[in-house]
């Protein structure tokens, strides 16, 4: 190899980005500083002291009292096919909602795990009624009903009460990705009857990526106890890790160590805040965003009752996202799938759901529109403002 | 819920410990000051330049000009089910030499991937010779030969040698179990003929665990152009994640940007200490510490060719353990399998492979034991002392 190849690159030093796309969100200094603490052993004293903290305040965010409660060793994605693979054995007919990328994703991983799936679809930007449910269902058992409540690439919140309904018709249990949703919207699960739930750290929960809150109600956890195969991947495998995290403390694999310390300090602050206090505030920022957006002529791609707070899809080019990114370092995220280039969306989410990011993005977006010859009208900042002093 | 039980925990604030078990490993405070670095996107121009300048990292710490190599997001169990759910599919031949825990979990993990798993067994604290692998292959072909180079388990280093020998007498493609010996033991995955390998970052990169490093040779990567049944993990399915680490930067799942910056810098620590000089180093110190455990009457368990040096197993009792946690906050590890209750695992790996650890580690044993009623007999500094002078 030539010795121009060998030289060392320097340490990463990373511009600081104001994240208001659909995640990793606006991290809190606190959370940063805690995933730099002294590693610990992933079965030293204090390291259980930790994970049992960590279980116990991820139980009060997810509004559950459910044992089988902690964050899997992976992204969201790994959460999403930690629940699949765990409740499902091959042949095993499966219901799935599809109204964005991750009812999509949710399909395709239940194939893999042998599923016999049906989707029910519904236009991308909208949710499900329990009548449009009922009508995918066909009249038919399913061992599984599965649902995003709020679907990140579109910015539709599902309403779980009709998934819960057409659930118990169909003798299902009710299986739910609360990625986006967590600690940003009212999110019970045990009021809700959600029997299986997978999220992920780097939405409201202002925590880098890398970990996956999961749920599991008594009666999914007695259908994993009744399984007649082996589940298919042994990482994911839930019978084993709950031995872990459990009182029993055996072994699995090496916990990320650091992570956990990131997870447990965003759980402190969520708590720490209040959950109907931070709840709130996602919904005030989201108004004060969308009247803002909306004063410029930008319209949200999705309803007012069925937008979620801390994701809003507005229709716009796709080529201001790269001005936002190189003028005032904001991310944005762009459109996925049928709204790839037509769509941007803007996260206000756990840290960065606050005024200041409302002003940056709305002063950011009227530069952009302006500077693409657009006319952007008043200044969103006084239509924002009214929302705040309304 | 009572209000005694909504107080919200304390920031972790985890003790200083010195980490001499098997994994995680005393990390660099450089490396931790990277995960507190400020999070990007994971599609942010400026952290693909990261992601690339990892890779590029990675490929010369592995040996190999491999084009598919890069952190997987998940521990080192994640990496051995991707290397294992990429590569079969259902009905294919395995042949897996199982001599400790990893061996063990391989068969495992690769009959849930439905492969017709034949295991060669071999005593535990004991490598393979060709001839045993050949015998236990009995003459028949396989898709596949696993083996572990570093058994972390046991403390044994596997010669990769005969393993290729008799891959290619069985037509197989010779997968590698390399999590503890990454940097700490010469591995060169391309002069070796490894055709799949997966790392972890806990040990000898001495980076905190939550990612772990793979490599396909360009005749495995074909393997998984040419499936005819999808990879069964969504989440480890390389096609995609590929395209996500390649030039394509096709979204694929959420990467742990903050876990990637502590990969980037201990990549670096690695490359700007030199891969040589520091296997010498993990060489050197693992002579000065078993030096000290004969003199004081501890024989390893591993003989001396085939021992491993980040990792050395020592038959003693192991209520130890918990003396030297709670007396000099000092971490060694327990043994698994046959070897609970009888083995000491004590790792010097990456920066904890130092005189400073074999020094604190030496004088430790010497006051467990003899707080346990044993007569260690001379100072076991002395005798390390000895390798060092020599």
């Amino acid at each position: 190899m030539p010795a121009s190849d060998m030289t060392v690159p320097s340490s990463v030093q990373p511009p600081q980005r104001v994240l208001l796309g659909p995640g990793p969100s606006v991290i809190d200094p606190a959370v940063l500083s805690a995933l730099a603490r002294p590693t610990l052993g992933h079965l030293d004293p204090a390291f259980l002291v930790i994970m049992d903290e960590v279980r116990s305040m991820l139980r009060r965010v997810m509004g559950t009292e459910n044992e089988l409660t902690f964050p899997m060793s992976g992204t969201g994605s790994a959460g999403m096919e930690t629940c699949l693979v765990n409740l499902i054995e091959p042949g095993d007919s499966v219901l799935v909602a599809v109204n964005g990328v991750f009812g999509t994703r949710m399909a395709e991983v239940a194939r893999r795990a042998g599923a016999e799936v049906t989707t029910v679809e519904q236009t991308w930007g909208r949710s499900f009624s329990a009548d449009e449910l009922r009508a995918g269902a066909g009249g038919k058992s399913f061992k599984l009903l599965c649902i995003v409540h709020a679907e990140t690439s579109t910015g539709v919140l599902q309403d779980l009460v009709p998934a819960r309904a057409v659930a118990d018709e169909c003798d299902a249990l009710l299986l739910v990705d609360c990625v986006t949703s967590l600690g940003g919207h009212t999110l019970h699960l045990d009021d809700m009857g959600v029997d299986a739930a997978y999220s992920g750290t780097q939405k409201c929960l202002s925590c880098p990526p890398g970990l996956s809150p999961i749920s599991f109600s008594p009666r999914a956890s007695a259908v994993l106890a009744e399984r007649r195969t082996p589940v298919q991947s042994w990482y994911l495998d839930l019978s084993m890790i709950s031995n872990y995290w459990g009182s029993d403390r055996a072994y699995h694999h090496t916990a990320p160590i650091n992570m956990l310390y990131g997870l447990h300090e965003s759980l402190r602050l969520v708590l720490t805040e209040g959950l109907e206090e931070r709840i709130a505030r996602h919904a005030l920022h989201a108004r004060a965003l969308v009247a803002g957006l909306e004063s410029m002529g930008l319209t949200p791609r999705v309803a007012a009752d069925e937008r979620l707070a801390p994701l809003t899809a507005v229709a716009v080019p796709d080529r201001a996202r790269a001005f936002l990114l190189s003028q005032f370092s904001l991310e944005i995220g762009g459109g996925l799938g049928p709204m790839a280039g037509n769509t941007w969306r803007i996260g206000l989410m756990g840290a960065g759901a606050t005024r200041h990011s409302v002003t940056l993005c709305l002063a950011a977006l009227r530069a952009a529109l302006t500077e693409q010859g657009q006319d952007p009208g008043v200044d969103p900042l006084l239509a924002a403002g009214a929302t705040y002093a309304s």
